[in-house]
């Protein structure tokens, strides 16, 4: 460890996260939140509803990290016990804090609902705490200090903890350390494997000096590589990440889709407003997850105009206008059927770029010509239309994910060509 | 820790996880199957790609639990050290494995790419380790036994892991242990709170006995129960818990969405192909999300012909058939327009039942009379639609599957009101 950092353990308390009934997405975000503040991770464990359980991971972390922040376990119900074990751990007596309690019944208030006993129980807190009042929920948030190390416990809710953590947790903890200045600068490639990546710029990898790495992050046949710096000297290390991702950018400019740190379908969206053109979007296998990859962002109505998501051939027929004698000769999974799509959708939801999807997700309605994972994508306007087929090689969901990232790729390198 | 019992803690590598890059959703899913083979979860823990940090968790987790399976840090990149970590934990050399080697090179062969140094690399493993065969990449898993405990080591690719899990290390630690037997029920609830569920279900959950745990697992409006058993006497387990289930059943059944463990929009699909009939969407603010989640399940073209996502305004007009006087008095967030949406939907593409959502997501776009989570959905077929409005007070990611689930649930209240 170095002992220059300041450095956090995440700890995430409850049954459900650790059997896997609900995937943890608290740590990740805040995780990131820290890291942007200037503080180092060092480990994440989530454990199960346990005291001794609870008691062990709070000393361990807490002797490696100088921050430990606590999600889970805050609930109403008797399964949730962080609590009483905090009151514990730290000493002192539970006690109503006002506050919490006021907050408390002006949610029930609100909602127009009887209060329970175990509600009002919420509003208790171990009288050595600092309470952090949940602008969003019921369950108050606990910061304490012992033996130097900060604890912070917050409820699992994602909203509730996040509302915590950016209102007073990440503040608050710039005020207690002197934190260190964490710059990353992360892009985006496209068209080439993590290996080839990998050797085109090992001697850029080799040069980094020591408070600045290089990470991959491949994802969906995409490659991001991050670089993140760290040090006290915030103007220095601003300069050195700069200068260095220059060079990174340079040197893998032939399959740089971006460089931001964004997903592809904000770089789509950044194309089309500064062109001040609208996209539609057919799509049969896919089944909307296009459109939701493109809403997903607050003001996609100034560029999206809608989806068909044509599931049935009757609704590519009738409503996409794709010709019968297409869909019975070359059938639904084929260029034909993709570049139809494309002029109905251009057509029928009046947008300047149209994209457009078939194929088969799996894992039932392979054939022996058209296995499981052919797909075929269009992405045109009114003077060209381009294609590509496809052929994923993995379960439903990830081949779904493959499809909507290469079609929202197809579509990106359409625009890029008719811009130069 | 019961003695008799056999734990698993999962030691997840790597900085893009620890930072929070990327969500780890492998290691829930490593939890689930455990669980399912009677394999207890101790702890999940993440660290980065640091040596020192690795061993100490090898040290930690096998010191609490009889199984560590160990994900990430296999790829070809500088940056990936698990590999060279564990041959010296567990002694002994890496050698070529004449295995892992040719799959390698046939995968190379099969995409036609030259392969290069470092993917040879990836044929290495410690020769004090049983070789698992990845038959979905490049990088091999590897088993190994130290002081009577196990350590298994998998990519930390999904597929690849899931791959391997379920082909070799869930049957191979099932020969190696003797399992005690884990039964699970879950059901979810609609239409009631997290802590009127637990005073309502008081007495009963007091009344389990201790080889019978409950859990709450409160989700987008809706709370998931689920009575978790443990034992070696699988047939006085199954009895018990079956019976326990029934009771739960019975004490919740105002509030019974489906008393499997399966998402709502499963629910809405069996009941679609049980009455022989078919659904279609209109979507506005989930923007094609709800089809997505129709979509997700394999088989889905038996009872969902599409949907049409009318993000801007023009589409509801020429393509769903609202009236211009409808969005031009009352406004595209409305009862009237929900209502028409769904005869639109059911006029154009053809379907039994529609379902219609038309509302505000934010952070943008809110009115004083409309604020933010203002939302309207209508489920209807050719003789009646029913509506419901919603008033959501979070983020926009949030609000986009809180009303989707909410109309999926309209949805289901029709098609059962209609059944009845």
């Amino acid at each position: 460890m170095d002992s220059s950092l300041i450095y956090a353990s995440i700890i995430t308390i409850g049954d459900e996260l650790l059997i896997g009934q609900v995937v943890d997405t608290n740590s990740s975000w805040m995780a990131t939140e820290l890291n942007k503040a200037g503080v180092w991770m060092k480990r994440r464990v989530a454990v199960g509803d346990n005291k001794s359980d609870i008691v062990e991971a709070l000393n361990q972390e807490s002797s490696k990290a100088q921050i430990v922040l606590i999600t889970g376990g805050l609930g109403p119900t008797a399964d949730d016990i962080t609590k009483p074990v905090l009151c514990e751990y730290f000493g002192g007596k539970l006690v109503t804090d006002p506050g919490a309690l006021q907050n408390v019944q002006d949610i029930f208030a609100r909602l127009q609902r009887p209060m329970l006993a175990v509600n009002l129980k919420q509003a208790e807190v171990p009288d050595t705490c600092t309470v952090i009042q949940n602008k969003r929920g019921t369950a108050p948030g606990m910061w304490f200090e012992k033996e130097g190390k900060i604890f912070v416990s917050m409820p699992g809710v994602p909203h509730e903890m996040k509302g915590m953590m950016t209102d007073y947790v990440i503040p608050a903890l710039q005020q207690h350390f002197r934190m260190p200045a964490i710059v990353s600068h992360t892009l985006l490639t496209a068209g080439i494997g993590e290996s080839f990546l990998s050797e085109l710029i090992k001697d850029f990898e080799q040069s980094l000096p020591p408070e600045v790495k290089l990470a991959y992050l491949p994802n969906y046949g995409m490659v991001r590589l991050r670089l993140t710096g760290i040090s006290y000297d915030v103007q220095a290390l601003q300069a050195t990440a700069q200068a260095r991702f220059e060079e990174l950018k340079e040197q893998v400019k032939e399959y740089l889709v971006t460089d931001r740190d964004e997903p592809l379908s904000h770089v789509v969206a950044r194309l089309l407003q500064d062109a001040g053109k609208t996209l539609s979007t057919a799509e049969s296998c896919t089944g909307g997850y296009i459109a939701h990859l493109i809403t997903q962002q607050s003001g996609a109505s100034r560029h999206f105009k809608g989806s068909v998501v044509s599931y049935d051939n009757q609704v590519k027929g009738e409503v996409l206008h794709v010709q019968q004698t297409t869909l019975q000769t070359v059938g639904a999974v084929s260029e034909e059927t993709v570049r139809e799509m494309v002029q109905g959708a251009l057509a029928v939801l009046k947008s300047d770029y149209a994209l457009a999807v078939s194929g088969i997700m799996g894992p039932d309605g392979g054939t022996p010509e058209k296995p499981v994972g052919t797909v075929w994508v269009a992405a045109g306007n009114s003077q060209q239309t381009i294609t590509q087929k496809f052929q994923f090689r993995f379960d439903r969901q990830r081949n779904i994910e493959l499809t909507a990232n290469n079609a929202l790729n197809l579509l990106r390198k359409l625009i890029v060509s008719e811009k130069a």
